[in-house]
């Protein structure tokens, strides 16, 4: 790597923001690659995106993303709008001879997932999706870990993805809740979990999940009540690829879990557990302790789970949120390079779309529905 | 309560011993009911029945459990055996017109398990089963939220039993393992999950079982392997009656969990954790608290919560495994004595039974099963 | 050990009932060892005496202790009276030829404590005292793991011992705050870390304490306020013989500590972590670990570490607080049988109380104590 | 806060990184504030400095850093060498007319560290030093909590910092065991907590250290030995102004603690537990809550406690070490421009540093030492 990147980004949300101080950040922490430099922001509405292009640190600003697109000095650019655009954007980048950085998750309907990924393979551009939980070196760690075979074949998943933000019976109806969004839990939170198994085990095979609203109906602002369209809560039983039976729950009502995503991974040799809210540190059994002296380690994040070391050369002083997401840019400039990289790219983020909508006909037709 | 009682026990294992415990202890802990005789151990071996009815303090031994129900001093008979003779013992001493505390679960076949809810009703006498669990002071404490509205409307349980002493893929196989021992974790494991959600939730309506075994075969003592004929692992997607979504998920092969017995029970209002790894804590989390406060609370066991306060007046310094046996002996004590009692009768036994073979069933058939 | 042993017990309080319960099950859980006869229990009021020796299953039952130690039946006696009996008490029954097991502190005057160590070593009888934590097979553990080196050299150990029984400063004054009672958390608490660090590391060389009230004054009864004598919080630093480091913090008035007593082990290869709130749980950290694998171990009491196997043959299910008397007199039972036992005797209670009063006047003086 | 800064780094190890990733963020994160325009880095090396300014986005780079003080672009200057060099350059850069922005701690010497707040009174302009550990939101909750009384009045107060740095026995010998680089843990580590308690209570009135030494002579390279001079230990006993008993323990020799600051704080009506491994996690215990129900409340950081919101909209995904110092850098640019700001500057440092030395004192001479 070397040389300099134009960057363009649209949106100006949280996750627009997130890919500002990613992009802002990358150069400092990682030392090697091209230069970074911000060239326009999109943002519908043109005062905003000037704000905010000043704020970040962008060059130029637009209302219009199209505009973003065409520039000339923009090589690449991070999509963070709401789902419904990813696939209109991304595709326009794609062909306009853009890399893309294009949040989770690809699109509501699976055709326009597909058609991203075509447009990604037709391109030759790099295509990536925003999974930044993968990034956190702990659960690199994790896969090293089962590479190496420490906790030997493994046979049994648990995965579970928990926040509350749906969780008030009293909260206002919103766009959540209504069936073009998606289905509920299972795609808005489903294709974590499914990122962190994509990279450690894999595709899933088998699928039989359960929907559930927690609440039939939500208050509306005049007053009134609405249906609830979504289900804010999924639970699936699985099958990965050779033999192991899992569980995955989900739930964006569950009072008190802010960003959980427990995995439990259980082996021959030993067992694994990890909780993104205490997202450093890593539980690990192993059998091969004394008889005495068996527990589960809680590990702390340390310079040898690289790329911590990038970012704090002394153990055990926490990684953030944010810094995931600077892993992640990381890992596209390299991709980018022509260098090995751990991405999710088009074609996976494709499979793990499949996966849920399997789940959700699954659900439908309540039988198991194999991949 | 009061005068005296006479108890006869069959069987001297770890539950035999740990009936004979909680018949010693009952009335020093509790200073209430009646003063405990013990009458009579029974046990195959007369030699070892002489040996452990000096250690446990019974008057008589005996070689012949019939003999032992036959013995007019006996007024109520614990049953520790195996649960292959659950059935013939308990019957036979219903119809002998002895109280019966029988362990868990009641029988491998769900005929047995009726013949015996018949026999108690029969009888007119007390005949409860060992599960120990529910008698723990913050489970009599998570039903008092629940009851209390504290966290609101429940709308989504999760369930998780793990040990890990079917783990190793290099033990013997032994008689866990054979099909006449039932299905596995599901009978194994599954009936103490399903009696906490008998005595919180009531009856289960709806399921969906996945079984899995970690290893398809087992080493034999003369250097072979023998096929596995029973499954370690199950996954339950479930409905409790008011349209509570549900997941149990169990693991007799899970290295590294001891005792695992981990809920959690979200609401409208708020969540509560519990793990009886750590039998002594309950997390529970509250809505009411103050936004900026808000967090899982850790509940220490103490006085507030009866009748922790008989075993120690001081909160937080806990109780132990057998101490629920000592409290499960006392609401025997009060169901006999006529006074309301905390117990999982025969005929809420049954429930569980059922709720057990459907969840096969719904295996075998890879389907929904309603109860 | 066999045979039969009579006992007495003085006291009918927390201790006295916790004595009760280790008597009524001491044979039971361990198997060895004399039958237990329960002789006497006496009481100042004897009509509690006469209902608590029901309770408790005792022959006989009195007003007067004088009479039990006459008691011809009675081989050893269960002191559980408030402190500043014990020394009359203990020293009679020693002189009457009887075992003693008294509960600790030995006395509030040093004076006494010596005394009693005399009136011991004069008997030629047993005679201990009820540090009943110094039984948890966990500590038991750890002193394996120091014997062992498996931390290396001890350098550094800091201990904390914190209850909230006294943390309301609206809470009536009571004798707990006269001086006549002791110093405070340093004789009520700071005797137990002693203990601990007396089993594990032999006795401190050198102390410098602090002590001080969170409340100088307390409400009465008639409406007034009465000033504090006692220190609640004592904080100390201390040299252990070999150059070991070490500080000590106490505080009976510390919301939300139920039953804390926190060790933090520090050595050239590891270090060890226990508290007694998770009384089943020991935190080891080694490094001989993998770099990318160090972490501190949770390790759940397991049938390796004896005599937790006497209670429960799986792992991870749980001893209570009451359990550890059920050991203390197991131990008491073998060192009357002349077998090795682990017991605070006399004499190393008195160099524990030795150690509590040079705390107490480095505090008075101001200046480092050495012992 | 508006237009825009010039800032020059001197240094460009650890913290030098961490100074340019905080000029990078700052006014992505928070919005607000001058623009930052990274004008010089000095660096001994000057190739290095080359290459580090390109890293991290400056646009000069110098090997000489009164080049950089000299420079009239530069209107803050961020000091991160070697402790040994702060009362130079932050001597020189205030008396040139520029902001300081120092690392901690002040000097190694006292008479450093009074020059140093001479200078910054004299000077007029903004200094202060890198406690970046004050900035958390949640330790800022802590104080928010104090403030209100949510605990009552504070009598009791502990205080770790550990880390394993110089844990093993075998490392080489360097100069953090030599005598010229401070006391060791007690300059090393002790301001740290101190830094925490000038913010949370003010200052400490009364001392009393015990420095100790795990390990008396170290490895050289050479194959010999070399006797250590400092003191990898220190304990701490103190009075805060108020009646508020202390006890404070600093290792920098204790294995597995890679980043620990634990804090506990007891009040009237509750307590506060924080451990700074766990960063995103406070610890409350309230008297106000039911007695069923009290227990410490495990409290994630959440967009509540600002300015978490800055970084992240949704509760409990957690900050990372290096946020801290963006919030420092605010807290900053928030001081110079003339707002009120969480700040320790070199007036509150040297209150610091006399405490440091005192307790050097007491330990020197066996005694407390008033401040």
């Amino acid at each position: 790597m070397g040389g300099s990147i134009g960057v363009g980004l649209i949106g100006t949300g949280y996750m627009g923001k997130c890919h500002a101080l990613a992009w802002n950040s990358v150069k400092a922490v990682f030392g090697d690659g091209p230069s970074v430099r911000l060239v326009s922001l999109a943002e519908v509405n043109a005062d905003i995106a000037r704000k905010k292009a000043d704020e970040f640190g962008f060059e130029q600003s637009t209302g219009d993303w199209r505009e973003l697109i065409a520039n000339s000095d923009v090589d690449v650019v991070s999509i963070t709008t709401p789902n419904a655009f990813h696939a209109e954007m991304a595709i326009a980048a794609l062909e306009a001879g853009k890399h893309v950085w294009c949040e989770k998750p690809m699109a509501v309907a699976l055709a326009d997932a597909e058609r991203m990924a075509a447009a990604a393979k037709a391109s030759g551009k790099v295509a990536i999706l925003g999974y930044n939980y993968i990034q956190n070196p702990l659960i690199r760690q994790i896969g090293a870990l089962l590479a190496d075979g420490a906790i030997g074949t493994v046979n049994h998943v648990r995965f579970e993805m928990d926040e509350d933000f749906m969780a008030d019976p009293e909260a206002l109806f919103y766009w959540k809740s209504e069936a073009s969004s998606g289905y509920g839990a299972l795609d808005d939170f489903g294709v974590h979990p499914l990122s962190l198994m994509h990279v450690l085990f894999g595709s899933v095979s088998k699928v039989q999940a359960h929907l559930s609203k927690p609440y039939a109906e939500r208050p509306t602002r005049d007053g009134g009540k609405r249906a609830v369209e979504t289900f804010d809560i999924a639970s699936v039983l699985f099958e990965l690829g050779e033999g192991i039976s899992g569980v995955m729950a989900l739930d964006r009502s569950a009072w008190g879990r802010k960003g959980r995503i427990a995995l439990q991974i259980f082996g021959s040799k030993g067992t694994i557990v990890y909780d993104q809210e205490r997202m450093n540190e890593l539980q690990l059994y192993l059998t091969s302790d004394k008889p005495t002296e068996q527990g589960f380690r809680t590990i702390l994040t340390a310079p040898q789970h690289a790329p911590y070391d990038r970012f704090i050369p002394a153990p055990g002083h926490g990684l953030g949120f944010n810094d995931l997401k600077v892993i992640e840019c990381h890992e596209l400039l390299r991709r980018i390079g022509g260098e090995p990289a751990r991405v999710i790219d088009f074609d996976a983020g494709l499979r793990i779309e499949r996966s849920v909508h399997a789940m959700a006909q699954s659900h439908q037709e309540q039988r198991w529905v194999s991949l």
